[in-house]
């Protein structure tokens, strides 16, 4: 049987789950800025419940994007390392969809419209549907406007608002949803739950193809630094 | 015999080095932007040409910074995952010592003033003074403009200056020296050759400990992530 680890640090939100023998152990905190303290730890202490060695991972998954740039960059950073020290594979999982996948897990709602606070007046949007119990992207993910967010054509049925940016731009986005949670952030164990799909399909690539994915085309490093 | 890993990220440039038998194997590349994707393959290479597996190591050295956030955040990382993968300490190294390590190897210096351009009108600025074979702080690091950068107290005989801010602020850099090269960037041979020094010494951490140092007590993120 299939052995993955998941993590994710792209909001402020730090978590791993390990999946083993069909269990899942996991890990989740909300500790901004201590994402880079926190992560080995945490994967320490689940392969510790788990009972068993680094070795025994076949492929590490992880929230691409998108979302914080230095959560994004930690990850990365991370999996990269660990998938070339164990020469293993990873799985770049959509953040989007791991919050849409929440929101199944946790409400029981099949057709998600996740929205990301992304500053600078915008979201990061994708809508979301539940296909054999795996969240599908329905069109593509965007950073945009909040105004200028849509359900994908001819959505039928009730729509579930997910994520931060329902709260930050709670006036902006038009969209119509029967119901929301603006507070769910991206959990490891979702990461982990899309990452099987993946790995069946041999969706896994090698570590140094890992990037972050953060639909901005330019994204500005601070400007005091080179 | 100690065998060693040690890479750079910090600035455009993007190295690594490999002690091993007492031999050192190397690669070093200035891509801008291409860190992430390069420094796996590059450390990939210089394993291959020494014929020993990841598993060899003893312990990983990096340049810790000061210097560009995104490339700090990608050292960190990647060294954090390997470090834990294989069980192994890191040794960080500061790359302003590295850059003065660099001038001695490069041009006999003895005594390095070293400034890297920080943007935001300020340097990265710290001196450094031979003892035996390795390059040793003289007072502390700072981040500061370009006119408060001062040699330590009794600061006697010549001073060679390196690092990018000797170009960014030339005219506003009024410290006296009597050579310079403008263009040093760190390079991965000098982490490892200071990390050798701190291995002896017992200075080695775990990998959970390791983090970036900016100098700067705040690092803004970009504004338009969280």
């Amino acid at each position: 049987m299939t052995t993955l680890l998941a993590l994710d640090t792209a909001t402020e939100a730090c978590s791993v789950a390990l999946l083993h023998n069909g269990q899942v152990f996991s890990r989740y905190a909300v500790i901004p800025r201590l994402h880079a303290q926190q992560i080995l730890p945490m994967i320490n202490d689940v392969l510790a419940e788990a009972g068993i060695a680094k070795t025994a991972l076949d492929a590490i998954a992880f929230g691409r994007g998108p979302g914080a740039f230095t959560g994004l960059r930690i990850a990365v950073g991370v999996v990269q390392g660990l998938a070339f020290a164990l020469d293993i594979p990873v799985l770049p999982v959509s953040n989007l969809a791991a919050i849409a996948q929440r929101a199944y897990r946790e409400q029981g709602a099949q057709q998600v419209a996740v929205a990301i606070d992304a500053r600078m007046d915008e979201v990061y949007w994708g809508c979301y549907r539940l296909v054999e119990g795996e969240m599908c992207l329905q069109g593509i993910e965007a950073v945009l406007p909040p105004e200028q967010a849509q359900l994908p054509r001819q959505a039928e049925g009730a729509w579930f608002a997910a994520g931060t940016g329902w709260q930050a731009y709670a006036q902006r986005l038009v969209v119509s949803t029967h119901a929301q949670d603006p507070h769910l952030l991206p959990h490891a164990e979702d990461v982990l739950t899309l990452a099987q799909g993946m790995w069946q399909r041999g969706e896994a690539i090698a570590a140094q193809a890992a990037q972050p994915i953060y639909l901005r085309d330019q994204v500005a490093t601070p400007k005091h630094t080179q």
